[in-house]
C-alpha cells in the first residue's frame, strides 16, 4: 500500500467525478501565450505526481501507462497552476512548455485539424 | 434513418475516435480573451449541429440529452472555429461567449477549482 505522502489528498480525490476506467480530462494551455496545447487523461496518482513534482504526468490509455510528458521527447511541461472544474471530471492545467506539444511536431495537437464550420447562419 | 443534409460529413466523421459511449471530449475556449471555458462532450450529432448551426450543442452525459447551450441560461456560445485534435478525441470549440460559461455564474468553470501545486521542486 502507498504510503500516506505518495497518495493524492483525499481533500482533492473527494472531488473527483471519475469516468469508467478511474479518469478526468486534462487540459493543456500555455501559460505564455494561452494556446490549448492538448487533452490528456490522469487518474488519481497522475494528478498526485502532476501537482507535487512540477511535470505533468498522464495516464496513457492506449499505452497503459504512465507517461510523464517529455521523458522522451525532451518536450516537458512544467506545471504552473492546476484547477478542477465545476462537476469534478476535467483539469485545467497550465504550463510552460518546452519545444512542441505534439507528437507530430506541432505547436499544439489541433494545429492540423480545422474542421468546415458555419459560423454565422442565424438561429437555426 | 436521417437524410443525408443530416448527418455528420462522413470525411469528419471517419476521424473521430470515440470512446465506449461514442463520445469525444470537447474543449471550450474564449476566442475573445483565449479563456479555457469548460469541458463538453460531444457524439456525431451534437458536432454535426455545432459545425452547423452556428452555435454549440453538447451531449449532456448526465440527463442523457442534447444540450444547446444558452436555450435555457441565455448564455450562449457562438462559434468561431472547431478543431480536432491529432488523435480524433478531443475538439478544440473557439467561440464567443455571451455572459457567464459557467451554471454556477463564474465566467469559467474552473475558477472556483485552484488546486494546491507543487511549481518548482526540481526533478524528482
Amino acid at each position: 500500500m502507498a504510503s500516506p505522502d505518495q497518495m493524492l489528498d483525499p481533500s482533492v480525490a473527494a472531488r473527483l467525478k471519475r469516468d469508467a476506467d478511474g479518469l478526468v480530462a486534462a487540459i493543456i494551455q500555455d501559460d505564455t501565450n494561452e494556446a490549448v496545447l492538448m487533452l490528456g487523461w490522469m487518474d488519481d496518482e497522475a494528478l498526485r505526481r502532476t501537482l507535487t513534482q512540477g511535470r505533468v504526468t498522464f495516464w496513457s490509455r492506449s499505452r497503459g501507462e504512465y507517461w510523464r510528458k517529455g521523458d522522451t521527447s525532451g518536450h516537458v511541461q512544467h506545471v504552473r497552476s492546476v484547477a478542477l472544474d465545476c462537476d469534478g471530471d476535467a483539469l485545467l492545467v497550465r504550463v510552460v512548455q518546452v519545444g512542441a506539444a505534439c507528437h507530430t511536431g506541432d505547436r499544439t495537437c489541433f494545429d492540423a485539424g480545422e474542421l468546415p464550420v458555419v459560423t454565422d447562419p442565424g438561429d437555426r
